[in-house]
């Protein structure tokens, strides 16, 4: 796992960035969500730099207090489906919901998308945490456990309908007027506790055996779900040893279900800020604070504590006194918050401005970034890492012109793509169909396409 | 209605063409209902030709009798996302059944066309009548009526949604800081029968004010439901007179539904064969015919007639005489089979044959069909016509090439299209938001976004 070796990238495409504010950050355009240009520039930049995937994170559910850039974003199928035509080898992932869809639509739509891109498509599989998406399909809420119980349903449904046709199924004889053979056609016919799904899929087997399936669940069911099933997994990197035990339990939930460590890769999440100085990178760390008022960053301070109004304090007194406030639902998060202001010395408003705008752990020249990309690579913190940059324009911009060519002369980054799907990006063989003789899954995609 | 003006043309994108065997036609590739540069070459053509919209039908259901096109194809949404990367100014229409999927997420998904093909996105309003659906969906399959019920809440719930912020609400102030105007933000609300949608949706209006509403229904709920809510009405052609007849009952509906007889255009379908002479003509049909083996004629023949073995027959003996059969389900075109056998005097292989590749009402040189075009026209037999040709490529070739020259010297096609949105090349309004001030609609597209 500690080899040298190139590390892959994946980007998120989030419109300005992750930080909430981006879009008011000069380097993007302000409707960045919603531009179509935009997110082919970027597409196309990260795919001559040699990124392995784009990635189009996804909600269900806004309202007025929403972060601005959900308010009015591209829907993942479609825009993804886009950038199959505006681009030629990037692998293209969105996320989509097992709580609010139907598996034979997901399934399709997604085989679609592979089919459209040549074997590009991955799917992110969320369960959807935020309740208020309830709303907006008449139904209630499913809890934590039970969204667990259907995604592992559903994602067999999907896999199942993935294999409706054997890759060989279509033969399309002119001659005899024989369209298909019957002998690789599998009709589903599943019955379970949460669908009825007969099949077969209208749409022939993927390029790459099946769409990849990406995963982000956290908790001990997430990462049974993700053992289990994910080709790949995104998480938080708090800290490189917190990041490196994640991947050790994902990797032993894979082998728990019969799978190899290396079927399933991590993609720890990371922003860097990235400067010609370390105090370049420093000045634009400053700038991405400042995108945030002081009252939005109070208030984005107050949804950890309970929506609790700190308008009623005094900015730059200490940090007030809470007492219980704020441990019923995130307390992991007030305790650390709250330790720090005091035992830093911090005033309200440095607190509000440094929770809303965290500091990245990657930040610095891109020699120091590189660096430490590859401490954490080759300590075991992950198999690549996906890029969420704070501002888009700049953070793709940074890594693409000042990382990747540090990441190359340490002899750790290829800008050639080695094969044409994205299992083949991933370093992961091609899907072998359920209804296969064993052994098959071994067969590299470049290959079975030969 | 009737002065002489340019003829709008739709293009059906069906793969390999209408003609159930299509795939088999040296002028298609065998794959064309799964081939993306098949259909990114006609859908240029199309454009290039100033052919209004391209336009993807749908199903959800297969098994293995299904036409082999419908086996294996692409789901719409993607690839008219796809495709509207590939092309600039043709509109894109696609089928979605308001029967199996959510209106939270199918206005949205539209929504985001319309955002990436900058207001060129339809969608064509089913029920989806094809019961086996329901096996793929694990539920039960809505009756007529019911279906029909269904859908007048789901076109109303997500109109709305498509009306949730108002042309002008994303201000996005950087020096401010306001992303949007709180006043300009609709919260739908609703709580009906069949749906409970909170909203608002999470994208912006669309370019065209809304996507534009196609709807094909025949019946009586079906032609009430086009009165109240279509933008343009697909439609079958069997003759003139009928054609005509079914134009003024869908505008009288859109009248009595507090519209105006041009708010709906009426498209009948027709799939003309062109050649150089007339006998040229002849032997397109009759290369088309010979797509199909006599079994499989017979086959599809057996479809209308309870499944009935037709092979227990002498193939060119005269027609069977077969009593009460077939009066059960489509007894209309059952009762025509059996008349139109006995006055000619045909055999069942003629019978058969005809059956399964119907004579196109539009058949001979490109004058003749020119002509003829422009007489139903004239007399008010739809407001243009959609293009579903039996063999796709030879049917566009032939088309563009033979017949847009004749209809161009004759005064009735313009391949310039005259704006930018799909409602402009349809001569439709801007649609106006449900929350804006009377009037509103009245603004065409090409202005409002000046």
């Amino acid at each position: 796992m500690t080899t040298r070796r190139s590390i892959p990238f994946g980007l998120m495409l989030q419109g300005a960035g992750s930080h909430m504010n981006a879009w008011r950050h000069p380097s993007n355009p302000p409707d960045a969500s919603i531009n179509l240009d935009f997110a082919i520039g970027i597409a196309r930049k990260a795919e001559a730099a040699g990124i392995t995937f784009a990635f189009v994170a996804d909600g269900l559910y806004i309202n007025e207090k929403s972060i601005p850039h959900f308010l009015n974003r591209f829907e993942p199928l479609t825009v993804l489906s886009a950038l199959a035509v505006a681009t030629k080898k990037i692998g293209l992932a969105g996320t989509i919901s097992t709580s609010y869809s139907e598996p034979f639509t997901v399934a399709r739509q997604l085989a679609s998308l592979d089919a459209i891109s040549g074997g590009r498509a991955g799917w992110n599989v969320v369960t959807t945490p935020l309740e208020g998406t309830a709303k907006n399909f008449g139904k209630a809420h499913p809890d934590h456990e039970l969204r667990y119980e259907i995604a592992d349903e559903y994602l067999d449904v999907v896999q199942g309908l993935w294999d409706s046709w054997d890759d060989d199924a279509f033969v399309r004889d002119r001659a005899t007027g024989r369209f298909f053979d019957r002998d690789k056609l599998h009709t589903l016919d599943h019955h379970g506790r949460f669908f009825q799904v007969a099949g077969p899929l209208n749409i022939q087997r993927s390029p790459q055996g099946q769409p990849v399936i990406f995963q982000a669940g956290s908790s001990d069911t997430g990462i049974g779900l993700a053992g289990k099933y994910a080709d790949a997994v995104f998480t938080h990197s708090p800290s490189l040893d917190e990041t490196a035990a994640f991947t050790r339990r994902v990797k032993q939930s894979a082998i728990e279900h019969g799978r190899q460590a290396g079927d399933v890769k991590i993609f720890p999440g990371v922003g860097p800020i990235v400067g010609r100085t370390a105090a370049e990178a420093e000045d634009k760390y400053q700038a991405i604070r400042n995108l945030l008022t002081i009252d939005e960053a109070l208030a984005y301070l107050g949804r950890y504590f309970d929506h609790h109004d700190f308008t009623q304090y005094a900015l730059d007194a200490p940090f007030p006194e809470l007492g219980e406030l704020g441990r019923n639902s995130f307390r992991s998060t007030t305790d650390r918050i709250k330790a720090d202001a005091k035992q830093k010395g911090l005033s309200l408003r440095e607190t509000a401005l440094a929770v809303a705008t965290p500091r990245p752990n990657f930040i610095g020249t891109a020699e120091h970034v590189a660096d430490e990309l590859i401490r954490w690579h080759d300590a075991g913190a992950g198999d690549g890492f996906i890029l969420g940059f704070p501002v888009q324009a700049q953070g793709v911009d940074d890594f693409v012109e000042l990382v990747i060519p540090v990441l190359e002369a340490r002899g750790r980054y290829s800008r050639d793509l080695p094969g044409a799907t994205l299992r083949d990006h991933l370093g992961l063989p091609r899907k072998a169909s359920r209804h296969a003789a064993p052994g098959a899954s071994q067969e590299p995609a470049a290959e079975a396409h030969a």
